[in-house]
C-alpha cells in the first residue's frame, strides 16, 4: 500500500495530504473515524470525496443526496478542470487562513468553500443546458451555506472565501484567480435592467468582510476594498478603498488576497 | 382543459404563469419534473403551492411538514389577503430582478421571497391570539432562511426581499407597499425599552444591501438608503442618504424600490 | 409537587421560570405541548434541556443527535461553569431584549443564543484535547445558526448575541462578561500570520449591527462600536466609535450592554 | 362547544369517541399531547385525521409526506364511502380485540388497520386509472406495515386485519363486509396465470393466524379456517375447516368474525 | 486503561465481551468504527448503549430519538432488573444460534432482541401508569422489527426470540425464563373476551418457527412445540407436540429451548 | 438516441425493457416522473439503478445511503455475475407472477427481490472478508423488507421470493437457480451445532407460503413443498410434500417454480 500512498503523493500531492490528515484525525477522535472513512479515505480521489460530503449536505426532500451526487461525478467526469480548481481553492484556504492547520478542514467543514464547490458544480450546469437544475443549485446553496452566487457568475482558481455567510455574487460577476472574499460580501448589480451590470474583481484582490461591490466596475490586480466599505467605482490595481462610499487611501500590499490583512494602514 | 387554463388566466394570472413556467421547466429537467407537478401543477391554486413547499422547508423535528401545512392552510383560508400579497410579491419580484426570468423562480427558489410569505403566516397567527407559533416560526424561518422577521412587524404587499440573508426586521416596524430590501439589511430598534422603536418605512423605499435602520425613524416615499450605510433620523421623500452614519447625497429617481439602482449619484 | 417547585425556584431561579413559562405556554398552545414537555418540562435541569433541544438542531447524517446529545452531558457534568454561564446568557437576554417576554423564549428560540451555548460545548472540546470534535461542532454551529464562532475563542457570561446570523468570532478573541453582539458582526483578524491576532472586547461593551472589529485591539469597558462601523484601533473605555473606518464620537451610557441602544448621539 | 361536540356525536359517533378518547389519552400522557392535537383534535374530520396520520408513516425519499397527504385527500373527497368504510372497520376491532380498550387506539397505533386503510386509497387509484401510483403505495404499506395487500382486490367493510404482519392478499381476492383476518394469513393464487385466481371470503368469515387460503375457492359466509391450516377447496358457510391440507371439522359459532375464537371445538 | 477493563470484566462479563468484541470489529471495519465508537464503546455501561441505539431505530416523526432515549434510561434507572434481563437474553442468543458468534451481535444486529428489549421498556411503562406510552412503544416495535408484543405480558429472562419477523404474543400471556421462540409465532387469544386468555409458557420451552399458541393454556417445562403447529390444550413437560392440530409425539431433549433442535423425532 | 436504444437492447434486453416501461409509466404519472428519472433513466445501466434505489432504502442513521451506494457499487465492479444473476432474477419474477405486468416493477416495488438483491451484495461482502459489514447488511434487510437471509447462504440466479415478508434462510443453506419461494417461508437449522446445518434446494424447486424446510436436507430438483407444510426429511425430485410434518402427497408438475401453483392435486 505504500507505494499506492507514494503514487498518489506524487499525482495529486492535495489529495495525499488530506488523506494523511484524515488517518491522523481518525486515529485521534474515534466519533469521527467513520466521518472520515465514508468522506475521504474510502474514496480513492478528491472529486469522489466532495461528491459524496456535499451531496449529503444539499440533499433534502425535493432532491435525494445519492441523486445530487451523481449529477455532481456527471459534472467532474465532463469537466477536469473543475477538480483542479478545488485543489487550487484548497491549497488557498490553508495558505491564507491561519486558523487552518490542514489540508482537510476545508473539505470537512469550510462553509465558504463549500459553497464555492458546490457554485462549481451548478455554474457547469448552467453552461451545459440545464439551467433549471442550475438554479435548483443555487438555492440550495443559499439555504444550507448561506451563500447566494449566481450560477452563471465566473469565477477562477484558487478563491477563498472565507466564513462565507451572508455572501452574495450577482450573474455577470466576473473572479479571476487567486482571489480573497470574506462573510457577508457583496459583488451586486446597480439596477433592475440585465446585462452585464456586476463586478469584475481581477487576480489577487482582496474583498473583506462586509464590502459592497456595486455594478460593473472593475476591482484592479492585487487591490483591496477595507471592510464594511462600499465601492461604486473602478479601483485601480494595488489600491486600497475604504468608507461609505469608499475612497482610495493608500497602496496596498505586494499580495492582499493572500496576505489576508483587512487592516487599513493611513486610517 | 384548455379553457380553465383560460379561465385561470383571467382570474388569477399570476398562477397562470406560474403553472405554464412549470409545465416548461418539467419538460426540459426530467429530474425536476416531479418536484415540480408536487409543488405547482398537482395544486389548484398558488396558496397550496406555497403551503406545500414552504411548509416542506420550515418542517423539523419539532414540528413536522404537515402539520405546518395545515397551520399556513388555516390562515390562507381565513384571510384572503394573505394570497393577494403573496401575488404582489411574485410579481414584484419577477419586475424588479433582472436574474429572474419566470414567476415561476420566486415561488421555487428565492430564500428572501420564501421567508418574506412565511412571516405572513406568522403575523397572521400573532394578530389571532397563537403568539407562542408565531415565534416557533419566527425560529424557524430564521434557522431555514437566515431572516429574523418578528411576528409582530408589519409589512405591505409588492414587496421584494432580495437574497434575503441577514435580514432582521424588528417588532414595531412598518413597512408600506412596493418596498424593496436587500441582503443583510436591518430594520432595527435602539434600545432595551419596549414600545414603539422601529422604523416606519414608506411606499416605494428602496434599502440597500447591509444598510441598517435604527429606531422609530421614518424612511420617506420613495427615498433610497445606500448601501451598507446606517440611519439613525428621518429620511425625506424621495432622498438618497448614504454613509456611517448616513447623511443626504441627493434625491432619487423616481421609484426606487422599481428601479433597484444601488448605485448613488453624487458619490 | 409545589414543594419540589419552591425547591427549584430558590436554588436555581431561571430554570424555575424556563418551567413556569413552558407550563404557560402549553396551556396556551396545544400543538407546542409535546414540544415543551420533551424540551422543558421532561427534564429536571437547565443542562438536560439544553443538551435535549440544541443536539437535535446539530444533528445529522453526519453525527446523528443522540451522539451529540451525549457529548453535551459529557461537558456539563466536568465543567459546571457552563451550566452558569447558561443561565447568565438567558437572564441577559431578558433583560436586554424587549421583544423576550419570558425566560423560556432564549432557550426555545433564539438562534443567537442557540450558537452561543453550542460553542460553549466546542470551547470545552477544544481545551480538553478534542479539537476535531470542537472543529465539527463549530461547522454545524455554522450551518444550523448561522454563526461562526471558532472554539479557541474565550467568551464570558451574561453575553447576548442578538438576532446572531453572520456573526464570525476569530480563534484568539476575548470576550469578556456582560458583553452585547448584535447580528452580522465580526471579531476577526488582520492577516495570515497566526498568533493572538483577533480583539479583545471588554466587560459591557456593546457592538452593534454589522461592525468588523479587526485585529488584536482592545474595545474597552462599557465602550459602543456602531452599527456598521469598521474598527481598526483600541477604543477606550465609555467611548463611542463610529464611522469606516471608525472615529470617535463621544461618550456612551453607562451600560451600554445592557441598554442596547445602537443609536449614536451626537451623529 | 359542547353544542358542537353533541353535534359531532350525533352525525359521527366514531369520531366523537375519538376525539373524548383523545382528550382523555392527552390529559394522561404530556408526552403524547402534541401528537394527539396533530393526529386527532386539530381537524374537523376523520378522514383529515387519517390522511395527517397514514401519510407521514408510508412518507419517504420517494415520495414525502405531504404529497401522499394529499392523494389521501383527493379519494376522500371523490368517494366518501371509503370515510364510511373506515368508520365501520374501526367499529370492528373495537367490538372484536379485547385488548382495543377506545376508539382511538386502531387509528393511533394498530397495523393492521393502517394497511387496510392506506390500502382503500390504493383501491380507489387503481380503479380511477393511476394504477402506478396504486402500485407505489401496495409498495409502501408492505415495507412500513408488512401487509401485501394487491390494490385491484375487492373489501368490504367493518373488516379487521389483526396485528397484521405478514398478511397477503393477492390481485382478484373478494373480501365481503365483517371479515376478520389475522397475521400472517395468506389469501393467494395458485398459478402464473393471469384471470380470477384468489378466494372469495363471504361475509362474516374469520380467518385464523397463519392460514393460507389458496386459489379462486368460495369461504362461506360465517365460515372459520383455523390457525396455520391450508384451505384449497370450497367451504361451506358456518363451516370449520381445520388442518394441511385443511378438513372440514365441524360447525363453528353464529359470527365467527366477530368472536374471534381461534379455538377448534372438536380437534 | 487496563485495571477499568478488568474492573468491568469482572462485575459485568457482559458487557466487557460486548466492548471487546466492539474494538475487534472497529480494528476490522473502519465503515462501521464510527457505529461502534457511538453504540458501545463511547458508553460506560450496557444500559446506555440499548437505550441509544434502539431509541434511534424506534424514533421518527411522532417521537423523536432523543425523548425515547431518556424513557429508556428512565426505566434502566428505575428497575434494575431490566438490565439483568437483558443480559440474560443476550448470553442465551449467544449460546444458542450457532450463526452468532460473539455478544455484540445481538446488541447490534438481531431484530428478535431489539424488539424484546424494547418490550421491557413498554412493560415497565404499563405496569407505572402510562399506558399509552406503553402503547406507542408497542406500534413502534411492530412497524420497526415486525414483532407485536403487548406490553402487559410478562416475560422472563434468558429468553430468545430468534429472527423475530411475525412474532405475536398477546395481553395476558405468560412466558417463564429460557424460553426460545422463532419467527412467526402467535401466543395468541381465543375470542373477544377480556381476561386471562393467552398461553402460560413454562421454563425451558421451545416454541418452533411458526407455531400458533392459542387460549389459555400451559406449554410445560421443557416442552417443544413443532415448526408450523396449532396448539390448543396443555402441553405436558418434556412433551413435544406437532400438527395441525397439534398432537403428542413423544418427549424431547433436557432442554430444548437450549438446544434450539426444531426437528421431531419420531416423525 | 433510438440507435443507442437499439444497442441497449440487444446487448441488455433487461435493461432495455425496463428503460422502455420507466418512460411509459412516467408519461402515465406525473407524480412518479422525477422518481422514474432518478431511479432507472437517469442511469446507464441496471447496476446503478439497483444501487440508487435500494441503498437508499437501506440507507439510516447508522450508515447513509451514499455510503451503502458505494459499496453496492464496488461489489458489481468486482463480481460481474452479480449483475446477472440480478437480471435473471427480473426475467423470473416477470414470467412467474402474473399480477407482474412489466420488468420495471420488480425493480421499483417488489419487497422479496429488493431484498434478495441486497444479499447478494451482503453475500459478496461475506467472502471477500468484511462479514462485520455483511452482517450490517442482514439487519437492514430485516429491518426494512422483513426477510432474514444470512450473507453467508448460497443462492442462484432466476429466484423468485414473492411478497417476501416473514422469509428466513439460513447460515449454510444452498438455493440452486430458477427456484420460487413464498412469503413466511424458513429455510431454517435444527439445533445449536454449528456446520452444515440447513437445506439445500435444488433447481426448480417451489417452497409455498408459510411452509418451513429443517435441517441439512434436500429438496429435489422440481419438487414442491406445500404451503405452511414441515419439512424434516429429504424430499426426491418431482415429489410435492404437504403437512405439519409433511407427507409426499404425488409429483408434480414439470416446473414448480415457474409455473407457481401452490394447489395440492390429489388432496
Amino acid at each position: 500500500m505504500s507505494q499506492t500512498v507514494e503514487k498518489i503523493a506524487s499525482c495529486d500531492p492535495v489529495w495525499s495530504y488530506i488523506r494523511r490528515d484524515a488517518l491522523e484525525m481518525a486515529a485521534k477522535e474515534p466519533l469521527l473515524t467513520g466521518v472520515l472513512h465514508a468522506v475521504a479515505l474510502n474514496h480513492d480521489r478528491l472529486e469522489k470525496a466532495i461528491s459524496y460530503h456535499l451531496a449529503q449536505k444539499l440533499g433534502g426532500p425535493l432532491m435525494n443526496a445519492m441523486l445530487l451526487g451523481e449529477i455532481f461525478e456527471e459534472a467532474f467526469d465532463a469537466d477536469p478542470d473543475i477538480g483542479s480548481a478545488i485543489r487550487a481553492d484548497i491549497v488557498a484556504v490553508y495558505d491564507r487562513d491561519p486558523a487552518c492547520t490542514s489540508h482537510l478542514e476545508p473539505l470537512l467543514y469550510f462553509k465558504g468553500f463549500h459553497g464555492l464547490q458546490c457554485y462549481r458544480i451548478a455554474h457547469w450546469l448552467w453552461y451545459h443546458d440545464r439551467r433549471p437544475l442550475a438554479l435548483f443549485l443555487q438555492n440550495r446553496i443559499s439555504e444550507v451555506f448561506g451563500l447566494d452566487i449566481h450560477p452563471a457568475a465566473r469565477i477562477g482558481r484558487g478563491i477563498m472565501i472565507d466564513h462565507g455567510t451572508g455572501v452574495v455574487i450577482g450573474e455577470t460577476t466576473v473572479i479571476e484567480d487567486e482571489v480573497s472574499l470574506l462573510q457577508n460580501v457583496t459583488l451586486g448589480g446597480t439596477g433592475k435592467e440585465s446585462g452585464d451590470r456586476h463586478p469584475k474583481v481581477r487576480r489577487g484582490a482582496l474583498i473583506c468582510a462586509g464590502a459592497k461591490v456595486l455594478g460593473n466596475i472593475e476591482i484592479g490586480e492585487c487591490a483591496k476594498v477595507g471592510a464594511a466599505s462600499v465601492v461604486l467605482a473602478d479601483v485601480p490595481s494595488r489600491c486600497t478603498v475604504v468608507g461609505v462610499p469608499g475612497k482610495i487611501v493608500g497602496e496596498c500590499c505586494e499580495n492582499p488576497a493572500r496576505e489576508m490583512d483587512q487592516s487599513l494602514p493611513g486610517c
